[in-house]
């Protein structure tokens, strides 16, 4: 449970790198691994180019404890996915009987063409995660879980995924709302985050109204250590409003 | 003109990775940059940690022809992408004497703290990218564009670096809605792939009022290429949906 469990997350489509489609997979992804205790350490974003793809998924499967990808695994030629991950991981494609047979029940055999077979094929070895919104199933491998880039079917397969999971302690955060500008702050800022090297402080200006302003987020595993630097910004945000009405 | 212009885009920040701010800048580049003639060929997102920003940034900026970079460039110890470009590129960082001059006329004395100060610290040779919102630059050496995260800045910098940049040819593209499901037309669509190598066919399915639809988006720098595979898609649509239709 102490352990600490990292991701890499591989998104995968022209779509994206094109503007065409604005990716909204980052974030959730980002924010749902978070929650459960797994820390998203990378992203990459790839065109529909097999090299491509083998390259960033070999990159990235060494480094982290699992890799997720978007995209790229549904019934036209552009979707190349399985094929990609077959091929980071040296093993056969093939169509996989527990798919065929889940379309089957889908669809009539009219329906059943070519194009969707496609979906059926997953490198060997690899499980099945379930979709269940479409039906047709992603698949995870080694450490790698091979998802839709379709939002609605992505949230389904996450879920169908999370709870197999290994997951870590849990970064904890607090997020202080300063009030003031990120300027105003940084000098005894920086002098907390060196006197708290077991927490991760950061600064996140914003317009508020118009105005600038400051989130000030700390981020620990361990909520003693966060606590004590959440109250070392809060005493410095108080300093430094006294101070400032002193000079009216 | 005729030559092709690449670019990586780093985002920088644990705030993306954690979840907690979703990213706006990746669709935006990816857009503002297509329509220039520069094709987005990578995205990386990696942490406020020097040593994964310098390792993505040599490994982006060796590959492509520009490299934009997103974040870490504020005034609090959170912010280390100058120091982290200055080091991949194993140059010194200084206080720009351009950049105090600005930072001058914008502060008072009293607000030229030592966390503003660290604005004006650039890597040596470096260029500044002009800053017309908060008016602090960003700075531009080698092949990387270094900006701001926050949107709006980020956006100033991007018209401000966007004269200077070198362009390719355009990519075209065309969108064809096809009104059919994607796995309905993947057969098809396959052998017009494999007829058109010289344009990009892609297939993106979406629920259209509930319904499963797809759009079709064929994309080249030949305007003549383009306008015979949108024709040979659109022939197919044509026939599919008098198949469909003689069918009852």
């Amino acid at each position: 449970m102490d352990e600490i469990v990292t991701a890499g997350l591989l998104v995968i489509g022209d779509e994206i790198l094109s503007g065409r489609t604005k990716d909204k997979n980052i974030g959730y992804i980002a924010e749902y691994l978070t929650n459960i205790g797994i820390d998203l350490s990378e992203v990459r974003v790839v065109p529909d180019v097999e090299e491509e793809i083998v390259d960033a998924l070999n990159a990235l499967r060494q480094r982290y404890t699992y890799v997720f990808t978007t995209g790229g695994i549904g019934p036209t030629h552009d979707d190349i996915t399985a094929d990609a991950v077959a091929k980071a991981f040296g093993v056969p494609i093939d169509y996989d009987e527990r798919i065929v047979s889940l379309m089957r029940a889908r669809f009539t055999d009219t329906d059943l063409n070519e194009a969707r077979m496609r979906m059926a094929r997953v490198p060997r070895g690899a499980d099945l995660v379930a979709n269940s919104v479409s039906k047709v199933p992603g698949f995870w491998i080694g450490n790698v879980i091979v998802m839709a880039g379709v939002p609605q079917i992505m949230h389904s397969m996450l879920d169908a995924a999370a709870p197999k999971l290994k997951t870590g302690r849990k970064m904890l955060s607090e997020t202080i709302h300063a009030g003031m500008r990120e300027g105003d702050i940084g000098t005894p800022l920086a002098e907390i985050a060196r006197a708290h090297k077991d927490v991760m402080i950061g600064s996140y200006p914003f317009s508020n109204g118009g105005l600038p302003d400051t989130n000030l987020v700390v981020r620990s595993r361990d909520p003693k250590a966060l606590a004590d630097a959440k109250t070392a910004v809060e005493t410095m945000l108080e300093r430094l409003r006294a101070h400032s009405a002193a000079k009216g």
